[in-house]
């Protein structure tokens, strides 16, 4: 309401009224409901989104409360963004390169391979231009995203047999998502789409040869190194991968200035809080993991050479054929160039003579 | 009150009065001074502080108000610890490592010499034991403290002759913080304590042979580059400095449980901020700096092996003679090593080969 009518409705001993004794505004009673991707057995991925509800929840007295609930329990874990987009439901929790067959564009939220690592990608999206250009993209989708979670570099995964050299890559069957299957596919590999719970039994049985998941503590949880000690690593293809919270546009301008404030400082909270409960939670993994056998092994390098080649080939036909793709991928690989020339030097200098100590 | 005596006091017609319209509770209204210790000239440290207060306002449509006051405005940037321990101020920023007069335990809430990078410390605090171990040792100067802002891993300076090993360390004066001045003085550097806004001057008269600030971003502003060609890294000292947010316990207590949470997200949120604004601000400082002639170098392997000698002595010295050293130290230096040992693999191995790309 414009001042000029309600002083011309309300009359001038409502308006010192009102100035005398402020209102007392009773705190809005909102409820959300947020459909993760995730099961509820992933305690670091899945728990990011608890950790935001509770916050949230708190930090309005319970006036604004957002149920969790996991993956297929409202709708199917691919199934969020579309229940976002119409409605269903408030907001969602997800890993954006689900959503690749949508758009490639997606990706670029949350981790294509040979892109930043964890704090490149904070950097770009709180700093640089990443959440302004990412909003940007999903008012296509009715979407508001927030960037809520991160797991670090995740490692390559479990094979049944050591990798040498490219040519033993040629004709694995490999569980892996898809943007990096894509790459994986120019260098031989088969890939294989398959949810999480399917991984164990087609590893054991040799239908497939390979698979990727997250990390030691993930990884440990699902016992993959029961039926392949072969772990290798880095997962180039997500060297630090971004959760987000997708909110619908309606739902977020409905919201109070208060509350959104709250939902963007909680969702913050809950990002930093991922990485921070992997990077304390897969140091004991990683040490169980080996202790039970498992054969730690760095890609070879011409499996790395091959498929940073493929990747850079993929880039360009999206800068070609995709006009999302267009309009964000040259400021994210500016900002990635840039900010990898100023890691080398301090950053890497100083992580590179810890890893030379012998630490007990 | 138990429910059983809130029947008997306020009867049925009461509850049902109660459940039928719930009670509109007003938002309290409190005002905060937040002293800095740092100049407003420093837009990305002194900034968190804006950020995180910004942040609370919002969050309480404006009834929670935390000013922010320059180092100097209400107390000297030094006396900020103090000021809140007697509760003169109801909040601080600062830089914990400042106070490692008072006793060198503060510097483990912050950075010492070979210690955590930012992500490492993150993780120790909100996942690891370093808020709740931290939390006990400052109960002696009531205060609890939030992590609120990082650096990341810090440039070691600015000489004004090239370092070919540790022969030409001895003799030099340096200004350098007072932990890291305690190991240089063991290389035979002459550790120098001087005001930020003094080091330039005193840089350029030869007064002293060499200054440590923050990195490109900040060293840029002060000009340094004009009167010290060799930029030197890394600042063994800071891989990842942690500044803090100090409460007074009194006033942290008379806040509502709403504000609490609000204030720990708030400051969560300009924890990863302010380390955001770094990683997205230093790249172009630093090629502006090598673009006017400033000649990076690595500390030589000796002078690395020497600090790192002379350190591992100082924090024997202080788990002998040091009561709260010796409750912290432990955990953090296992939460160190564990968290090394993992970055070495996936993260390491991810970051180096990016690291040999050749970006445009």
């Amino acid at each position: 309401m414009e001042r000029r009518s309600f002083v011309k409705q309300a009359g001038l001993a409502g308006i010192l009224a009102a100035g005398a004794a402020p209102a007392v505004v009773a705190q809005q009673s909102i409820r959300w409901r947020l459909a993760s991707s995730f099961p509820n057995s992933l305690d670091t991925i899945f728990g990011a989104a608890n950790v935001f509800a509770q916050r949230v929840k708190e930090a309005t007295n319970g006036k604004f409360e957002i149920t969790v609930h996991a993956g297929g329990e409202l709708v199917p874990p691919f199934g969020v963004v579309d229940a976002v987009q119409q409605g269903t439901v408030e907001c969602c929790h997800t890993a954006p390169y689900y959503f690749v067959g949508k758009d490639p564009t997606f990706a670029l939220d949350c981790a294509v391979p040979f892109g930043m690592n964890a704090r490149q990608t904070m950097a770009w999206m709180y700093q640089g231009n990443g959440l302004k250009l990412t909003r940007e993209f999903y008012t296509q989708y009715n979407i508001v995203n927030f960037p809520m979670g991160n797991t670090g570099a995740q490692m390559g995964g479990w094979f049944r047999k050591p990798i040498h050299s490219l040519a033993d890559m040629k004709g694995l069957k490999m569980r892996i998502s898809s943007f990096a299957g894509k790459v994986m596919e120019r260098l031989g590999v088969v890939p294989q789409n398959i949810p999480g719970g399917d991984i164990y039994p087609s590893l054991e049985k040799g239908t497939i040869d390979a698979a990727e998941w997250v990390g030691p503590y993930d990884d440990l949880k699902l016992g993959f190194y029961k039926v392949a000690k072969n772990y290798i690593y880095p997962g180039w293809w997500e060297g630090g991968p971004q959760l987000s919270l997708y909110v619908n546009t309606k739902a977020w301008n409905a919201l109070p200035a208060d509350y959104k404030a709250i939902v963007e400082v909680a969702a913050a909270n809950a990002n930093i809080n991922m990485l921070a409960a992997y990077d304390a939670k897969n140091p004991n993994a990683l040490r169980e993991l080996v202790g039970r056998g498992v054969k730690l092994q760095p890609f070879p390098k011409d499996v790395m050479e091959a498929a940073y080649k493929a990747t850079q080939d993929i880039f360009a036909d999206l800068s070609r054929t995709n006009a999302n793709w267009k309009k964000i991928y040259p400021d994210w690989v500016k900002f990635r160039n840039d900010d990898i020339l100023w890691f080398r030097i301090a950053e890497n200098e100083f992580d590179r003579f810890m890893f030379t100590r012998k630490l007990a």
